[in-house]
Protein backbone atom coordinates (compact mmCIF):
# COMPACT_ATOMS: atom_id res chain seq x y z
CA UNK A 1 0.00 0.00 0.00
CA UNK A 2 0.95 3.58 -0.73
CA UNK A 3 0.86 6.23 2.05
CA UNK A 4 1.31 9.87 1.46
CA UNK A 5 3.39 11.59 4.06
CA UNK A 6 2.98 15.44 4.14
CA UNK A 7 6.17 16.51 6.67
CA UNK A 8 5.00 19.81 8.20
CA UNK A 9 2.55 21.00 6.03
CA UNK A 10 2.27 24.75 6.29
CA UNK A 11 -1.52 25.29 4.23
CA UNK A 12 -4.88 23.67 5.22
CA UNK A 13 -5.82 24.59 1.45
CA UNK A 14 -2.86 22.30 0.22
CA UNK A 15 -3.65 19.32 2.53
CA UNK A 16 -7.36 19.74 1.13
CA UNK A 17 -5.77 19.54 -2.29
CA UNK A 18 -3.64 16.68 -1.85
CA UNK A 19 -6.90 14.77 -0.27
CA UNK A 20 -8.82 15.17 -3.46
CA UNK A 21 -6.14 14.09 -5.27
CA UNK A 22 -5.78 11.03 -3.88
CA UNK A 23 -9.16 9.96 -4.46
CA UNK A 24 -9.24 10.90 -7.95
CA UNK A 25 -6.35 8.07 -8.00
CA UNK A 26 -7.51 5.74 -5.36
CA UNK A 27 -5.07 6.71 -2.94
CA UNK A 28 -6.08 6.35 1.20
CA UNK A 29 -3.99 6.63 3.50
CA UNK A 30 -3.06 10.19 4.62
CA UNK A 31 -0.25 10.72 6.94
CA UNK A 32 0.56 14.12 8.34
CA UNK A 33 3.99 14.40 10.13
CA UNK A 34 3.91 17.43 12.79
CA UNK A 35 1.40 19.68 10.53
CA UNK A 36 1.98 23.43 11.11
CA UNK A 37 -1.74 23.64 10.54
CA UNK A 38 -5.39 22.57 11.57
CA UNK A 39 -7.19 20.90 9.26
CA UNK A 40 -9.63 23.67 8.68
CA UNK A 41 -13.20 24.95 6.51
CA UNK A 42 -10.50 25.70 3.88
CA UNK A 43 -9.39 22.51 3.70
CA UNK A 44 -12.25 20.65 3.72
CA UNK A 45 -13.32 23.15 0.42
CA UNK A 46 -10.34 22.45 -1.06
CA UNK A 47 -10.93 18.12 -0.29
CA UNK A 48 -14.24 18.62 -1.94
CA UNK A 49 -15.31 15.02 -2.23
CA UNK A 50 -12.58 13.54 -0.34
CA UNK A 51 -13.47 14.58 2.96
CA UNK A 52 -13.21 10.74 4.28
CA UNK A 53 -9.48 10.94 3.44
CA UNK A 54 -9.18 14.12 5.79
CA UNK A 55 -11.12 12.49 8.29
CA UNK A 56 -9.04 9.18 8.28
CA UNK A 57 -5.71 11.26 8.36
CA UNK A 58 -3.03 9.89 10.65
CA UNK A 59 -1.31 12.54 12.65
CA UNK A 60 2.31 11.89 13.70
CA UNK A 61 5.01 13.26 15.63
CA UNK A 62 7.98 11.51 14.25
CA UNK A 63 9.05 10.61 10.93
CA UNK A 64 6.99 7.30 10.02
CA UNK A 65 9.19 3.72 9.52
CA UNK A 66 8.12 2.05 6.34
CA UNK A 67 9.37 -1.21 4.21
CA UNK A 68 9.90 2.17 1.35
CA UNK A 69 10.31 5.50 1.94
CA UNK A 70 10.71 7.55 -0.87
CA UNK A 71 11.35 11.39 -0.83
CA UNK A 72 10.56 14.08 -3.13
CA UNK A 73 12.77 17.00 -3.78
CA UNK A 74 12.52 19.67 -6.31
CA UNK A 75 15.34 19.85 -8.98
CA UNK A 76 18.11 21.28 -7.21
CA UNK A 77 20.03 18.33 -7.42
CA UNK A 78 22.97 18.25 -9.68
CA UNK A 79 25.59 15.39 -10.39
CA UNK A 80 27.83 16.04 -7.62
CA UNK A 81 25.23 16.19 -4.99
CA UNK A 82 24.60 12.26 -3.90
CA UNK A 83 22.33 13.27 -1.11
CA UNK A 84 19.97 14.21 -3.87
CA UNK A 85 20.74 12.38 -6.56
CA UNK A 86 17.12 11.16 -7.90
CA UNK A 87 15.14 9.22 -10.51
CA UNK A 88 12.23 10.69 -12.29
CA UNK A 89 8.65 9.57 -11.69
CA UNK A 90 8.52 7.36 -14.68
CA UNK A 91 11.41 5.77 -13.52
CA UNK A 92 9.61 5.31 -10.16
CA UNK A 93 6.64 3.27 -12.36
CA UNK A 94 8.50 1.03 -13.82
CA UNK A 95 10.61 -0.01 -10.39
CA UNK A 96 7.49 0.66 -7.80
CA UNK A 97 7.04 -3.19 -5.89
CA UNK A 98 3.02 -3.87 -5.49
CA UNK A 99 3.64 -5.15 -2.41
CA UNK A 100 4.54 -3.89 0.89
CA UNK A 101 4.34 -0.84 3.26
CA UNK A 102 5.93 2.34 0.91
CA UNK A 103 5.29 6.07 1.66
CA UNK A 104 5.96 8.72 -0.50
CA UNK A 105 7.38 11.67 1.13
CA UNK A 106 7.14 15.48 0.66
CA UNK A 107 8.41 18.36 2.56
CA UNK A 108 7.36 21.60 3.53
CA UNK A 109 5.66 24.00 1.23
CA UNK A 110 8.72 26.74 1.98
CA UNK A 111 11.59 24.55 1.45
CA UNK A 112 10.83 20.89 1.02
CA UNK A 113 12.64 17.83 3.22
CA UNK A 114 15.89 18.79 5.57
CA UNK A 115 18.89 16.75 4.50
CA UNK A 116 18.19 14.66 7.96
CA UNK A 117 15.09 13.78 6.38
CA UNK A 118 16.33 13.24 2.61
CA UNK A 119 18.93 10.86 4.82
CA UNK A 120 16.02 8.50 6.39
CA UNK A 121 14.23 7.91 2.97
CA UNK A 122 15.51 5.07 0.58
CA UNK A 123 15.84 7.11 -1.94
CA UNK A 124 14.63 10.73 -4.21
CA UNK A 125 12.32 11.25 -6.75
CA UNK A 126 12.31 14.55 -8.61
CA UNK A 127 9.65 15.72 -11.31
CA UNK A 128 11.39 17.00 -14.36
CA UNK A 129 10.54 21.02 -14.13
CA UNK A 130 12.26 23.73 -15.73
CA UNK A 131 15.45 25.59 -13.85
CA UNK A 132 13.83 28.90 -14.47
CA UNK A 133 10.90 28.24 -11.74
CA UNK A 134 11.94 24.44 -10.21
CA UNK A 135 9.60 24.64 -6.83
CA UNK A 136 6.33 23.12 -7.58
CA UNK A 137 2.84 23.28 -5.77
CA UNK A 138 2.68 20.89 -2.63
CA UNK A 139 -0.62 19.29 -3.67
CA UNK A 140 0.64 19.71 -7.93
CA UNK A 141 3.69 17.72 -6.81
CA UNK A 142 1.61 15.10 -5.27
CA UNK A 143 -1.17 15.18 -7.76
CA UNK A 144 1.37 14.05 -10.47
CA UNK A 145 3.47 11.06 -8.42
CA UNK A 146 -0.16 9.64 -7.85
CA UNK A 147 -1.16 10.18 -11.86
CA UNK A 148 1.85 8.30 -12.45
CA UNK A 149 1.87 5.59 -9.81
CA UNK A 150 -2.02 4.86 -10.46
CA UNK A 151 -3.11 2.12 -12.58
CA UNK A 152 -6.14 3.57 -13.39
CA UNK A 153 -7.38 3.66 -17.11
CA UNK A 154 -9.98 5.22 -18.82
CA UNK A 155 -13.69 2.99 -19.76
CA UNK A 156 -13.12 3.88 -23.41
CA UNK A 157 -12.46 0.28 -25.06
CA UNK A 158 -9.42 0.57 -27.80
CA UNK A 159 -9.75 -0.58 -31.24
CA UNK A 160 -7.96 -4.08 -31.30
CA UNK A 161 -5.91 -5.90 -33.79
CA UNK A 162 -9.22 -7.46 -35.47
CA UNK A 163 -11.12 -4.18 -35.98
CA UNK A 164 -8.17 -2.85 -37.22
CA UNK A 165 -7.69 -5.34 -40.10
CA UNK A 166 -11.79 -5.43 -40.51
CA UNK A 167 -11.39 -1.39 -41.24
CA UNK A 168 -8.10 -1.53 -43.92
CA UNK A 169 -10.00 -4.45 -45.47
CA UNK A 170 -12.79 -2.10 -46.27
CA UNK A 171 -10.64 0.34 -47.16
CA UNK A 172 -8.79 -1.63 -49.78
CA UNK A 173 -11.93 -3.24 -50.72
CA UNK A 174 -13.38 0.30 -51.50
CA UNK A 175 -9.92 1.15 -53.17
CA UNK A 176 -10.49 -1.36 -55.76
CA UNK A 177 -13.32 0.26 -57.19
CA UNK A 178 -11.49 3.67 -57.74
CA UNK A 179 -8.63 3.98 -60.58
CA UNK A 180 -5.67 4.39 -59.35
CA UNK A 181 -2.66 4.68 -62.34
CA UNK A 182 -0.07 2.94 -60.33
CA UNK A 183 -0.27 0.46 -58.27
CA UNK A 184 2.45 2.64 -56.38
CA UNK A 185 -0.22 4.72 -55.82
CA UNK A 186 -2.64 2.65 -54.20
CA UNK A 187 0.04 1.22 -51.76
CA UNK A 188 0.53 5.23 -51.12
CA UNK A 189 -3.18 5.15 -50.27
CA UNK A 190 -3.17 2.41 -47.88
CA UNK A 191 -0.05 3.26 -45.85
CA UNK A 192 -1.86 7.04 -45.17
CA UNK A 193 -4.99 5.11 -43.96
CA UNK A 194 -2.90 2.40 -41.85
CA UNK A 195 -0.65 5.21 -40.50
CA UNK A 196 -4.00 7.64 -39.60
CA UNK A 197 -5.39 4.69 -37.97
CA UNK A 198 -2.64 4.03 -35.31
CA UNK A 199 -1.95 7.67 -34.52
CA UNK A 200 -5.47 8.27 -33.93
CA UNK A 201 -5.69 6.15 -30.94
CA UNK A 202 -9.32 4.92 -32.11
CA UNK A 203 -11.61 3.84 -30.10
CA UNK A 204 -13.93 0.12 -30.84
CA UNK A 205 -16.60 2.36 -31.12
CA UNK A 206 -14.90 4.78 -33.79
CA UNK A 207 -13.91 2.11 -35.63
CA UNK A 208 -17.28 0.49 -36.25
CA UNK A 209 -18.70 3.97 -37.34
CA UNK A 210 -16.00 3.92 -39.70
CA UNK A 211 -16.58 0.62 -41.08
CA UNK A 212 -19.97 1.68 -42.02
CA UNK A 213 -18.82 4.64 -44.02
CA UNK A 214 -16.72 2.31 -46.00
CA UNK A 215 -20.00 -0.33 -46.23
CA UNK A 216 -21.68 2.58 -48.27
CA UNK A 217 -19.00 2.44 -50.97
CA UNK A 218 -19.21 -0.86 -52.35
CA UNK B 1 3.19 26.27 -29.70
CA UNK B 2 0.58 25.32 -26.46
CA UNK B 3 -1.22 27.63 -25.34
CA UNK B 4 -3.75 26.69 -22.67
CA UNK B 5 -6.78 27.84 -22.97
CA UNK B 6 -9.24 28.45 -19.32
CA UNK B 7 -12.83 28.34 -20.57
CA UNK B 8 -15.03 30.43 -17.87
CA UNK B 9 -12.57 29.92 -15.22
CA UNK B 10 -14.42 30.73 -11.63
CA UNK B 11 -12.24 30.73 -9.03
CA UNK B 12 -8.87 33.50 -9.29
CA UNK B 13 -7.10 30.53 -6.91
CA UNK B 14 -6.93 28.33 -9.59
CA UNK B 15 -5.52 30.85 -12.44
CA UNK B 16 -2.87 31.62 -10.57
CA UNK B 17 -2.25 28.08 -10.03
CA UNK B 18 -2.67 27.30 -13.60
CA UNK B 19 0.17 29.94 -14.40
CA UNK B 20 2.49 28.31 -11.39
CA UNK B 21 2.16 25.06 -13.04
CA UNK B 22 2.52 26.32 -16.55
CA UNK B 23 5.87 28.07 -15.74
CA UNK B 24 7.09 24.71 -14.08
CA UNK B 25 6.82 22.76 -17.18
CA UNK B 26 7.76 25.94 -19.45
CA UNK B 27 4.48 27.11 -21.09
CA UNK B 28 4.03 30.84 -21.77
CA UNK B 29 0.87 31.43 -23.37
CA UNK B 30 -2.23 31.57 -21.39
CA UNK B 31 -5.54 32.54 -22.43
CA UNK B 32 -8.83 32.97 -20.38
CA UNK B 33 -12.04 32.92 -22.46
CA UNK B 34 -14.90 35.29 -20.54
CA UNK B 35 -13.22 34.70 -17.42
CA UNK B 36 -15.84 34.76 -14.75
CA UNK B 37 -13.68 35.96 -11.80
CA UNK B 38 -10.75 38.86 -12.05
CA UNK B 39 -7.41 38.28 -11.67
CA UNK B 40 -6.92 39.25 -7.61
CA UNK B 41 -4.36 39.39 -5.28
CA UNK B 42 -5.40 35.64 -4.44
CA UNK B 43 -4.47 34.68 -8.23
CA UNK B 44 -1.47 36.53 -7.82
CA UNK B 45 -0.17 34.65 -4.48
CA UNK B 46 -1.06 31.36 -5.97
CA UNK B 47 0.69 32.09 -9.34
CA UNK B 48 4.04 32.87 -7.23
CA UNK B 49 7.04 33.51 -8.91
CA UNK B 50 4.61 33.20 -12.33
CA UNK B 51 3.00 36.24 -12.63
CA UNK B 52 4.60 37.40 -15.79
CA UNK B 53 2.32 34.35 -17.27
CA UNK B 54 -0.99 36.03 -15.60
CA UNK B 55 0.70 39.73 -16.51
CA UNK B 56 0.94 38.08 -20.30
CA UNK B 57 -2.43 36.65 -20.19
CA UNK B 58 -4.85 37.00 -23.29
CA UNK B 59 -8.25 37.64 -22.09
CA UNK B 60 -10.63 36.82 -25.42
CA UNK B 61 -14.91 36.51 -25.81
CA UNK B 62 -15.11 33.77 -28.20
CA UNK B 63 -13.71 30.55 -28.84
CA UNK B 64 -10.42 30.87 -30.26
CA UNK B 65 -9.26 29.26 -33.59
CA UNK B 66 -5.92 27.24 -33.73
CA UNK B 67 -4.19 24.60 -36.27
CA UNK B 68 -5.60 21.89 -33.20
CA UNK B 69 -7.78 22.14 -30.62
CA UNK B 70 -7.49 19.53 -28.04
CA UNK B 71 -10.75 19.65 -25.44
CA UNK B 72 -10.43 18.15 -21.91
CA UNK B 73 -13.05 16.02 -20.20
CA UNK B 74 -13.29 14.27 -16.66
CA UNK B 75 -13.74 10.96 -17.08
CA UNK B 76 -17.64 10.51 -18.48
CA UNK B 77 -17.21 9.42 -21.77
CA UNK B 78 -18.49 5.70 -22.31
CA UNK B 79 -17.82 3.86 -25.35
CA UNK B 80 -21.40 4.72 -27.21
CA UNK B 81 -21.11 8.52 -26.57
CA UNK B 82 -18.52 9.03 -29.39
CA UNK B 83 -18.56 12.99 -28.96
CA UNK B 84 -16.75 11.77 -25.55
CA UNK B 85 -14.34 8.81 -26.80
CA UNK B 86 -11.06 10.46 -25.91
CA UNK B 87 -7.43 9.51 -25.61
CA UNK B 88 -5.00 9.47 -22.54
CA UNK B 89 -2.38 11.98 -21.55
CA UNK B 90 0.60 9.49 -22.75
CA UNK B 91 -1.35 8.88 -25.79
CA UNK B 92 -1.78 12.50 -26.42
CA UNK B 93 1.93 12.88 -26.05
CA UNK B 94 3.01 10.03 -28.20
CA UNK B 95 1.42 11.95 -31.54
CA UNK B 96 1.49 16.08 -30.90
CA UNK B 97 3.38 17.62 -33.35
CA UNK B 98 6.18 19.71 -32.21
CA UNK B 99 4.98 22.80 -34.69
CA UNK B 100 1.66 24.69 -35.22
CA UNK B 101 -0.75 26.43 -32.97
CA UNK B 102 -2.15 23.63 -30.61
CA UNK B 103 -4.73 24.65 -27.99
CA UNK B 104 -5.34 22.67 -24.80
CA UNK B 105 -8.99 23.52 -23.91
CA UNK B 106 -10.10 23.53 -20.58
CA UNK B 107 -13.59 24.16 -18.94
CA UNK B 108 -15.39 25.15 -16.12
CA UNK B 109 -14.37 24.15 -12.79
CA UNK B 110 -18.31 23.48 -12.07
CA UNK B 111 -19.07 21.51 -15.39
CA UNK B 112 -16.39 21.08 -17.78
CA UNK B 113 -17.13 21.79 -21.40
CA UNK B 114 -20.39 22.17 -23.11
CA UNK B 115 -21.07 19.34 -25.82
CA UNK B 116 -21.09 22.48 -28.26
CA UNK B 117 -17.72 23.25 -27.17
CA UNK B 118 -16.49 19.59 -27.13
CA UNK B 119 -17.46 20.30 -31.12
CA UNK B 120 -15.55 22.67 -31.51
CA UNK B 121 -12.76 20.83 -30.35
CA UNK B 122 -10.61 18.29 -32.90
CA UNK B 123 -10.64 15.65 -29.81
CA UNK B 124 -10.80 14.88 -26.44
CA UNK B 125 -7.85 14.04 -23.72
CA UNK B 126 -9.13 12.26 -20.69
CA UNK B 127 -6.88 11.86 -17.33
CA UNK B 128 -7.36 8.12 -16.00
CA UNK B 129 -9.03 8.45 -12.68
CA UNK B 130 -11.30 6.16 -10.59
CA UNK B 131 -14.75 6.43 -11.29
CA UNK B 132 -15.48 7.25 -7.25
CA UNK B 133 -14.46 10.39 -7.94
CA UNK B 134 -13.46 11.18 -11.59
CA UNK B 135 -13.41 14.99 -11.22
CA UNK B 136 -10.55 16.58 -10.55
CA UNK B 137 -9.22 20.32 -9.67
CA UNK B 138 -9.12 22.73 -12.52
CA UNK B 139 -5.47 23.03 -11.73
CA UNK B 140 -4.90 19.99 -11.14
CA UNK B 141 -5.95 18.69 -14.85
CA UNK B 142 -3.62 21.44 -16.41
CA UNK B 143 -0.81 20.24 -14.06
CA UNK B 144 -0.94 16.70 -15.32
CA UNK B 145 -1.36 17.22 -19.17
CA UNK B 146 1.73 19.91 -19.00
CA UNK B 147 3.91 17.68 -16.96
CA UNK B 148 3.30 14.47 -19.67
CA UNK B 149 3.47 16.98 -22.59
CA UNK B 150 7.03 18.37 -21.59
CA UNK B 151 9.86 17.23 -22.74
CA UNK B 152 11.90 18.84 -19.47
CA UNK B 153 14.43 16.25 -18.11
CA UNK B 154 16.46 16.27 -14.53
CA UNK B 155 19.94 17.37 -14.41
CA UNK B 156 21.07 14.15 -13.30
CA UNK B 157 23.40 12.26 -15.69
CA UNK B 158 22.28 8.71 -15.87
CA UNK B 159 24.93 5.44 -15.92
CA UNK B 160 25.81 4.77 -19.37
CA UNK B 161 26.25 1.47 -21.01
CA UNK B 162 29.98 1.70 -20.93
CA UNK B 163 29.82 2.33 -16.62
CA UNK B 164 27.57 -0.61 -16.14
CA UNK B 165 30.25 -2.54 -18.05
CA UNK B 166 32.69 -0.86 -15.84
CA UNK B 167 31.25 -1.71 -13.03
CA UNK B 168 30.11 -5.40 -13.95
CA UNK B 169 33.42 -6.29 -14.85
CA UNK B 170 34.41 -4.77 -11.46
CA UNK B 171 32.01 -7.13 -9.24
CA UNK B 172 33.33 -9.95 -11.55
CA UNK B 173 36.89 -9.24 -10.91
CA UNK B 174 36.10 -9.02 -6.97
CA UNK B 175 34.40 -12.34 -7.18
CA UNK B 176 37.50 -14.19 -8.80
CA UNK B 177 38.73 -13.39 -5.25
CA UNK B 178 35.84 -15.88 -3.83
CA UNK B 179 34.93 -18.80 -3.17
CA UNK B 180 31.85 -20.38 -4.66
CA UNK B 181 30.96 -24.20 -4.68
CA UNK B 182 29.82 -23.94 -8.41
CA UNK B 183 29.76 -22.27 -11.38
CA UNK B 184 26.29 -21.53 -10.94
CA UNK B 185 26.19 -19.78 -8.10
CA UNK B 186 29.09 -17.35 -8.81
CA UNK B 187 26.29 -16.86 -12.29
CA UNK B 188 23.27 -15.67 -10.12
CA UNK B 189 25.71 -13.41 -8.34
CA UNK B 190 26.41 -11.89 -11.48
CA UNK B 191 22.77 -11.94 -12.64
CA UNK B 192 21.55 -10.24 -9.86
CA UNK B 193 24.22 -7.43 -9.78
CA UNK B 194 23.21 -6.62 -13.13
CA UNK B 195 19.43 -6.23 -12.59
CA UNK B 196 20.09 -4.39 -9.40
CA UNK B 197 22.31 -2.03 -11.36
CA UNK B 198 19.21 -1.52 -13.65
CA UNK B 199 16.35 -1.03 -10.75
CA UNK B 200 18.37 1.26 -9.39
CA UNK B 201 18.11 3.98 -12.16
CA UNK B 202 21.70 4.47 -11.12
CA UNK B 203 23.96 7.97 -11.85
CA UNK B 204 26.93 8.39 -13.08
CA UNK B 205 28.16 9.59 -10.02
CA UNK B 206 26.71 6.69 -7.71
CA UNK B 207 28.01 4.24 -10.54
CA UNK B 208 31.52 6.43 -10.18
CA UNK B 209 30.68 5.64 -6.12
CA UNK B 210 30.05 2.36 -6.48
CA UNK B 211 32.99 1.93 -8.67
CA UNK B 212 35.73 3.24 -5.74
CA UNK B 213 34.20 0.34 -3.21
CA UNK B 214 34.57 -2.38 -5.35
CA UNK B 215 38.24 -1.44 -6.27
CA UNK B 216 38.90 -1.83 -2.58
CA UNK B 217 38.27 -4.88 -3.11
CA UNK B 218 41.28 -6.36 -5.00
Amino acid sequence: MISIILIEPQFPGNIGAVARSMKNFNFEQLILVNPKCKINEEARNRAKHANDILDNAVVEDNFPKMDYLIGTSCKVARDYNIPRNSITPKELKKILPKKGGIGLVFGRESDGLTNDELDKCDFLVTIPTTNKYASMNLSHAVNILLYELSDLKNDITPISEIEKKQLMKMINKSMDKMNFTTEEKKHTQNLVWKKIIGKSFMSKREAYALMGFFKKLF
